[in-house]
């Protein structure tokens, strides 16, 4: 098979030029590149010979199973995984599995038999006990540990309490807190749990409206904002625990003639593009997604060289005010 | 090495049983988990030798380059991809290039060398002739065919003129185009170049704002935006050749106090989740990403099996209205 150093006697040019041109980095005139080009169809030379010279390196892949592409907290997670992922030289494989446990399961199943160094797991649906049976590096995201597979998770009681403090100190005294799906007992729920405690403890009165599965893959809320709104004349402040719930609730307040922030005051969660997309901006809980995915890249790569890791680990939320509240 | 007969055999139970516990598939009591584990343990049993029988197949990735993975149009291609690639058999790789030719070229050689089976480019910054380099099924997006590179493209032509004849028809005279990185001779030019063709025919006056690279790369185009309203007070109706900018055009007419669809109707592009979440809601020519999807993956399994495949294929658009126009 002919290489790189027979390709630039061929084109009689330099070693480096010739790489250049295959690399398409620098300037190089029309005129050499053609001489290379011919050269490669007279000897039959293919880049790969180039390529693997390149590539040395194995390629190393980590899956990332989300519920989701499209929902803009994972659209965020998957760009900040990728980037993370990109710099410690893995690729990332996505698999989405609208919540399906035994699509998921099945997934896991396959990639221990693969060339996958380790998985991702954005979901709740698996059972803590099945996932016991998975063999390969696994981080659990927002979902407590269980067994071999670790947690990542943002401090949603500190999230829920920032947006508790920060709708009261602005005069709210009839709150709703509409959130997504709060069945499966995950460390998310206690966004709404922490901000009801908060809110009742100051003596406002709080009510909670709580999305099903059918609603969270849809990602359609309005029916249930437009409820809420209406089994509450008096609302004057609204914590919804995602930004995505929030710009719906900008939507049905806009159908109805309410006015945010003047009538209802309104927190998000998530700090995704989105909440700087909307009129007016919404006001959320800064979900430190940099940071999160930086951690689960490192902890798959450290399970890979069988170092200790953390079980647990808990990242810190912080308040971005914008229009809204 | 122990094989999955061999643990049903400790275990005292069905071979299918205990497929059935590894799989985490249908009811089975925890009694009979527990038979599965404890006997995985006494027998060294790895539910590795179970997941090679699952996995026949070898695993086929498509690798999806795009120049940023959290803008809508992208989140909701890179879903469809998936969801297609995955009813073919086919995991996808997804790599964020931020529009640099270089790190694209040094991805597309990398994966000559490795189990990619094609490749997608949602990008122009590789130039055509460089692209004659690859010696992988490679499907461009949005840009014309090159080599042995196919094209699949939505009908920008036919966008721009619905865009046209709708803001027309609804009785627009002092237009406004806003487009995103007008500089590369791609097929997404001709939404505004049709746009303003149509308008000039009809008498209409237009004018053409179009954003430099740095405001592709940030998504912010603000700025933009605001100085194209400064300077157009009579302005009446805005073609925005992405939901993206149409969105951020809707802050910016609140800022000034424009009332859309009222003083400013408005016309977005691509039909993404965001053109359904902002107050007003976009009216958009409608993007047909699935069948984009379809096409790609379709074109590379083809392009895999040494089949035929069109050079180019051009996929038809929809005007969706909505309340900005």
């Amino acid at each position: 098979m002919a290489t790189i150093k027979d390709l630039a006697k061929e084109a009689d040019l330099a070693v480096g030029t010739v790489s250049r041109v295959l690399n398409n980095r620098g300037y190089i005139s029309k005129e050499t590149r053609n001489k290379v080009y011919s050269a490669m169809k007279r000897i039959g030379y293919s880049p790969n010979a180039f390529a693997q010279g390149l590539s040395k390196k194995k390629m190393d892949c980590i899956a990332v199973i989300v519920p989701h592409i499209v929902h803009p907290y994972f659209a965020k997670m998957i760009s900040r995984l990728e980037k993370e992922a990109s710099k410690r030289g893995y690729k990332v494989i996505i698999f989405n599995s609208s919540g399906d446990a035994a699509k998921e399961s099945d997934e896991l199943l396959r990639y221990q038999s693969s060339f996958i160094s380790g998985a991702l797991l954005f979901s709740a649906d698996i059972s803590a006990e099945a996932l016991m049976n998975f063999r390969i590096p696994l981080v659990l995201v927002e979902r407590e540990p269980a067994g071999n597979a670790v947690s990542i998770q943002c401090d949603n009681v500190a999230g829920g309490r920032l947006a508790a403090n920060h709708l009261i100190k602005k005069g709210c005294r009839n709150l709703i807190v509409i959130s997504s799906l709060n069945t499966a007992d995950m460390p998310g729920d206690d966004r709404e749990n922490e901000f009801v405690r908060v809110c009742s403890e100051s003596g406002a009165t709080v009510k909670r409206y709580s999305a099903g599965s059918e609603q969270y893959i849809s990602l359609d809320y309005h029916d249930l904002i437009c409820r809420a709104l209406n089994e509450n004349p008096d609302c004057d402040g609204i914590f919804a625990t995602s930004d995505l719930i929030a710009a719906q609730v900008i939507q049905e307040c806009g159908r109805k003639g309410l006015r945010i922030p003047e009538d209802i005051k309104l927190v998000g969660f998530d700090d995704v593009e989105l909440a700087g997309l909307t009129t007016p901006t919404i006001t959320t809980v800064h979900q430190p997604i940099r940071e999160i995915a930086e951690a689960a890249i490192e902890t798959i790569e450290k399970l890979n060289e069988e170092k200790k890791v953390p079980r647990k680990i808990v990242l810190p939320v912080t308040l971005i005010e914008r229009d809204s509240a």
